[in-house]
């Protein structure tokens, strides 16, 4: 046991610690605009979940998400409740999902009927108990309850509810209404109080109906002032992207989590050395590099790309709730659309392998629960699967980029003609490049990150010309498009969603390194840009190859040398990297990962807490041990 | 809700379960040879930790780990303590690790120093203390320990011993002996009590030393008949090897008992579907069976193959303990230990991959204690660090393979002479096509399996080229050979063990395929064989372009079309499949993953259990709620 090194590695870093953390947090706060009220909750609710997800959760869930949609989907008569809500003198929970739908939103079974002046609410069948609602199992005393609406006679489409669920005095759940907890989970997710709710006939008055663009009468007559089904539904179920912008800070905070705990005890472990000398930080294992910095610049590119994407959402939002109906909005409201569901897997993904890479990493010790790498896996686990499961949106993000390039140009055109110039012009800009004509790999240029850049847009271009080539193929054996579009995503249009979403991160992260100004954390940054964009091309390495981007061994070979020595040339700034981001001791929670470096002695800690431990069962044990020696002896 | 679909399912199967589960269960036990008694105990092992991982290692640890350490390492002087090992009078455990060492075995710190005819243990620092001892913190009564052994003045490197380290009545450390508890771990291994131990000049007698090749006289004097320190080294460690054969099933479990429960699951769960057609499961889905059908492949392929290579290693192990001291028997050894260091990281990586996958296409529900899913891959984690972290001894692999290559041709002949024929014919022939000439890719045969064999051939043969090249470029900088071996582990001596070892596991599994007799048996098998190589090779395809092996699209898409179509064909096996290798429901514990397919059924049961809960704390939140609004009203 020696002295702790991380000092030593702190010294090493090329760049200012304090003035890239300033760069890298911005200082968006500092105009008062009426939208920052939200981007700063967003921003309070992102550090208190970096020490508890659960707990964020249940905030997140009562006043963002229940308030949220009581706000833009509802009217004045609901203005008490948002009263209430803001005061804290309710606890909302928000059911949608059902037992046996999550995805399909549309298909939910619950039912509200019209009936003398009331709705009922109903149940029809175990697989329409309201499920996963956060604080609904003993804390909350209303709901935001979507169910499908009968009225004269028939159903009028799915549509939205805030119901008082439970008797504020004595807390039990209303007249037909039962309610429960679903059970054990795993990580910060045990305290959420993920609840289901059974409806048998409850009786609600009509003010519930949250009724931004449509009522039912006294006399139960329906009237909207949607033009479409499809008008009604992209507003009552467009309240649920707001999840998806914070779910993409998930991924980046598990990346920063697990790098930060697995780089600072690589260099307080030792393993292993060159012969006669003393051994050496297993940090110093260039394979141990390989494994952990990609996911540390990871944490710091999405963090970037999710606070620009933030900004957009907020301008959006606020543009919405001002009541702009431009077609440029609804342009935005696909691209956001697009992008979230195509971001929130890239992140999340990248996250939890961050996460079980840093665990491995750690060896193991990092198995101890105190390392606190297996609960934060856990932790951030369903990351992956709420809000749309990852491989269930990537679906949606590739349906609006082929409607995109359908409303420019039609199939035939798109493969055969070598276009001069089209255009896919978007809001955000991260669909402009669609219909470039995609240029093959002749040489590196002198940026690694262009070159990057270059390989994905042929590489886009590739997949969404595979993928309807398909389509077209498959749509002459008379499948129906539910089916093609099912068929199409292997290798085809689920990559491509995969694709557009590192293209936008890579390309929102370089406009972001090319307005620094200062010039160390700026060249630290262009390392980092360079090894998160290598890191994630290369696993499209094989599809380059197959689309004919390249051949021979030279590209190949030269994203993997670059990859090897980006990786090597970042060794010395990882350490200060990691201070940049990482939360402190008390919220990093590690034994394994603190600031001091001196993991051996918080394992010790832990270690002596636990000396000499007498339990019961020892007694029985010393018994059982004698008697069998006893018996043994006899024979 | 609908009737459960899981025997319509099952009615599609190709084959017949049972017919199957014969063949791929085998009929090893029939014979009465000797070495029986051992596989029969792995094979009770086995059975047991599919239901509880925990409680399979404490007895392992004692019968198997510590017991066959005395047997293996001991002499007539230690019969005793092996009969009451046998006997369950005493209760064992291993202590290699320390606190600061664990894959680098010859630096551990505890000394025991030769004093007035005794042993003196002792902990020289913190980093000393043993630790990661399972059965150690509550029961254990006995120890083999690891030391350094001092006497005539110096030191005479690692050696084991067996010592008494608690009272057998009052279950106290003996004097000069502090035990405890590591803390909190996840999983099935909370239970197994790993713990540490801390030595304070413990005073053991001379027999404890584990003398088979070596002794301490009662003078003091060190005699040995091991003719040089490897030798001893690996009569030592080689022990260790037994524990790697049962971790290569560990994954091939977590890949049966991840698609058990998944795709199970996937047939009762229904989410979208065609227009105006009933909700569709979600195992219809090609992307759902491109996600699980290929793990379920790797549970049956990976338990082909381990059960090959421990029937090689129990004859392996009887030869050993027949005394045989042939030059077969060490390139057996080395071939056992390659293999095992290559299948090993490719076993476990496939089986936490599965797990992972398996709690995504399971959805939100997937993420609910219940489904066991979460559990599952906590337990199964730590197989991917401990018994040798999987990156760590993936290089003592390549080493192997690299001396082989080395031992035949000199490394200018490899690069630069096309050979005609050479051999590198090894005991379990798993690296006999080292120095064959290999082929580039010149068009699909009509066996794809064979296709991949050909392509892991050429793979390997590049990646032994590129790392030697790069080897020797390194030596001319005047680096050490440790240092070198380091530097050229990522994307080259890295990817070669894992290709090594894939390539085995599939050259097994065919010629297992070859000998089924039954036609359905064989027919199905072929499929999932043929599943398994592409899903693995898949990820070698940009290595593959950039070696030259392929170019242009046709070999990727090949193999690419081959996966989707072999994965199609496989799904209306994959129920029967299922059925084939997963325990019965009391074993899996999985609500979603019961046999009978009722997964509805079974979470409402789990649900129900927490109905109308009424937690002390909802009279304080009522409280609470009250003041604030009576607080609000005041204003």
């Amino acid at each position: 046991m020696t002295t702790p090194l991380i000092d030593e590695y702190r010294k090493k870093a090329s760049f200012d610690v304090n003035t890239l953390r300033n760069i890298i947090d911005g200082e968006e706060f500092v105009e008062a605009k009426p939208q920052e009220d939200f981007a700063k909750a967003l921003a309070a609710i992102d550090a208190l979940e970096t020490f508890d997800q659960g707990t964020a959760a249940r905030y997140f869930l009562h006043a963002n998400v229940f308030g949220s949609a009581v706000r833009s989907l509802g009217t004045d008569r609901h203005a008490e409740i948002l009263r209430q809500t803001e005061q804290n003198e309710i606890v909302g929970c928000f059911c949608l999902t059902e037992v046996s739908h999550g995805s399909n939103t549309q298909k939910m079974q619950t039912t509200a009927t019209f009936d003398k002046g009331e709705f009922v609410f109903h149940t029809p069948n175990i697989g329409a108990i309201k499920c996963w609602a956060g604080n609904l199992s003993h804390s909350a005393t209303h709901a935001v309850v979507f169910a499908q609406l009968y009225t004269e006679g028939r159903c009028q489409g799915l549509h939205s509810f805030v119901i008082q669920v439970r008797d504020m005095k004595t807390m039990k759940p209303l007249p037909g209404i039962a309610i429960g907890d679903m059970g054990e989970k795993p990580g910060d997710w045990n305290g959420v109080e993920n609840g289901w709710m059974r409806f048998d006939h409850h009786r609600a008055p009509l003010w519930t109906l949250l009724n931004k663009g449509c009522d039912v009468t006294l006399e139960g007559k329906y009237v909207t002032s949607f033009k479409s089904q499809s008008e009604k539904q992209s507003v009552t179920l467009g309240t649920l992207s707001i999840g998806r912008m914070g779910i993409i800070t998930k991924g980046a905070n598990a990346c920063i989590l697990a790098t930060t705990i697995a780089l600072r005890y690589s260099v307080a472990r030792r393993q292993f050395g060159p012969p006669n000398k003393e051994e050496m930080p297993v940090f110093e294992y260039p394979l141990q590099q390989y494994r952990l910095i990609p996911y540390l610049c990871g944490g710091f590119v999405i963090k970037i790309f999710q606070k620009r994407f933030q900004n957009h959402f907020v301008e959006y939002m606020w543009r919405v709730m001002s009541g702009e109906k431009s077609e440029e909005l609804a342009e935005m409201s696909k691209e956001i659309h697009a992008l979230s569901a195509a971001a929130k897997p890239v992140s999340t993904w990248m996250g939890i392998e961050a996460l079980g890479e840093a665990r491995r990493a750690c060896g193991g010790h990092g198995f101890l629960t105190c390392s606190r790498l297996n609960d934060l896996r856990e932790s951030f686990d369903p990351s992956q699967t709420y809000e749309g499961e990852n491989n269930m949106i990537l679906q949606q993000s590739s349906n609006i980029i082929f409607a995109k390039v359908y409303q420019i140009l039609p199939f035939k055109t798109i493969l055969e003609v070598q276009m001069k110039e089209p255009h896919t012009r978007t809001p955000m800009g991260t669909m402009n490049y669609l219909l470039d004509t995609p240029k093959k790999f002749s040489g590196f240029s002198n940026c690694i990150v262009e070159d990057v850049l270059s390989a994905y847009k042929y590489l886009i271009r590739h997949l969404i010309e595979t993928s309807m080539r398909d389509y077209e193929k498959l749509k002459t054996t008379g499948k129906d498009s539910f089916t093609i579009r099912n068929e199409i995503q292997v290798h085809r249009a689920h990559t491509l969603s995969i694709a557009y979403g590192e293209h936008a991160i890579i390309q929102w992260g370089l406009e972001f390194v090319r307005d620094i100004a200062e010039q160390k954390s700026k060249q630290v940054m262009q390392r980092v840009l360079s090894l998160y964009s290598l890191f994630v091309l290369d696993k499209h390495l094989a599809t380059l190859y197959i689309s004919g981007y390249c051949s021979g061994p030279e590209f190949g070979d030269g994203i993997r040398s670059s990859l090897r020595l980006t990786c090597a040339s970042l060794a010395p700034d990882a350490i200060g990297l990691v201070d940049v981001l990482a939360p402190p001791d008390f919220i990093l929670g590690s034994s394994l990962g603190a600031e001091d470096g001196r993991a051996y002695d918080r394992l010790m800690e832990v270690f002596l807490k636990h000396e000499n431990e007498s339990p019961p069962f020892q007694k029985d044990l010393a018994n059982f041990l004698v008697q069998r020696s006893n018996n043994n002896s006899k024979l």
